[in-house]
């Protein structure tokens, strides 16, 4: 069973309020990843940077959670899945991406993915498509109060998708008991480059 | 095709010595990351800390590459895959994974996975395990001086992989033609969590 943590006394103000906080501290830690890989700066100010950075940390560090940040809830039900590796907006390391959903059930998102996402030189790195396509699968087959979860998914690679601006779609094309079916993939501006197809499940600890 | 930039004049000492510059950076901002999604101290901390960050990253930006980092090469053919989203050593956000290739041909990993690397509360995220497991499946189906990239990849998930350490195996079943076609999973403690089988595929360009 799973932990979905809901924190008490927490009103959806006081959790606009938290991200109001945290999100501009994250945008921070994202450039500074990006800069971390295309610096081209002499040893003596990357010593700098890392003291800097190093005592950043620390003043992080004086009061933290014991574990990983897992998807906590206020008491209005506001969902925070802020560490989330693809959506969460307390996770430099999620691009993060912004789910839509369109009338018609489907799910759309519009991102850009730097150089910290690079496989082939100047390109996505294959499985940076597969993470990000296996989420928004994921958030197409899911509803609210049902989580579903990857069972298996198939990703195609049409072709290399270049970095830059990059577009995710998915839609549920069925559904059989517990199992829903969805597709989706990436495109640039030049059409789609990478497919996929996932069947997704709802836990068994949440079939009550 | 793609940009494999060749440094000139980069002895196999100078990429020694460029690594010892800039993993130790790299290293500070992967603390930072995990400080950044665990960290519950107030705004006016968020503040300070924000502020250092923004310092370090403008001391690194001084002098930096105009785009992403690629993979350079020393004059000895010393491969620098540092930005690269999985293994580079230059990427906070690469756990980074470490990659032996075993007598018989297969590769094997283990690495550790934090809270940077969340989906489910606790539990590595999907889609990273899809990600890990395109890039070592990929490893298992490349040779040196032969990169084969994904054709197309298949990841069932058996259980849910808890955050913390984890191996990652792959090897070759079999070659057809351009077509490579390889195996893997990855596991904890337990045993097998996912498994993924891919054909990997030379590119056109890397062909003659």
């Amino acid at each position: 069973m799973l932990d979905y943590t809901r924190v008490e006394n927490l009103s959806a103000a006081d959790v606009q309020r938290l991200r109001a906080v945290y999100e501009p501290l994250t945008t921070s830690v994202r450039d500074l990843v990006d800069a971390t890989i295309r610096t081209e700066v002499d040893a003596d100010a990357v010593a700098a940077a890392t003291a800097e950075i190093d005592s950043a940390t620390a003043r992080l560090r004086v009061k933290q959670r014991d574990r990983s940040f897992g998807i906590q809830f206020g008491a209005d039900g506001d969902s925070m899945p802020w560490g989330n590796a693809v959506i969460g907006v307390r996770n430099p390391t999620a691009p993060p991406l912004v789910i839509r959903r369109m009338p018609d059930g489907s799910v759309t998102s519009d991102f850009y993915l730097g150089a910290a996402f690079e496989g082939p030189p100047g390109h996505v790195h294959g499985g940076v498509s597969a993470m990000i396509l296996d989420h928004v699968l994921g958030d197409a087959a899911s509803t609210p109060g049902k989580h579903r979860l990857t069972g298996t998914i198939t990703v195609r690679y049409r072709r290399l998708t270049p970095l830059g601006r990059v577009r995710a779609e998915a839609r549920v094309t069925r559904s059989e008991g517990f199992k829903t079916y969805a597709i989706g993939h990436l495109a640039d501006d030049e059409g789609v480059t990478v497919e996929a197809e996932g069947v997704f499940i709802e836990p068994r600890w949440a079939r009550d």
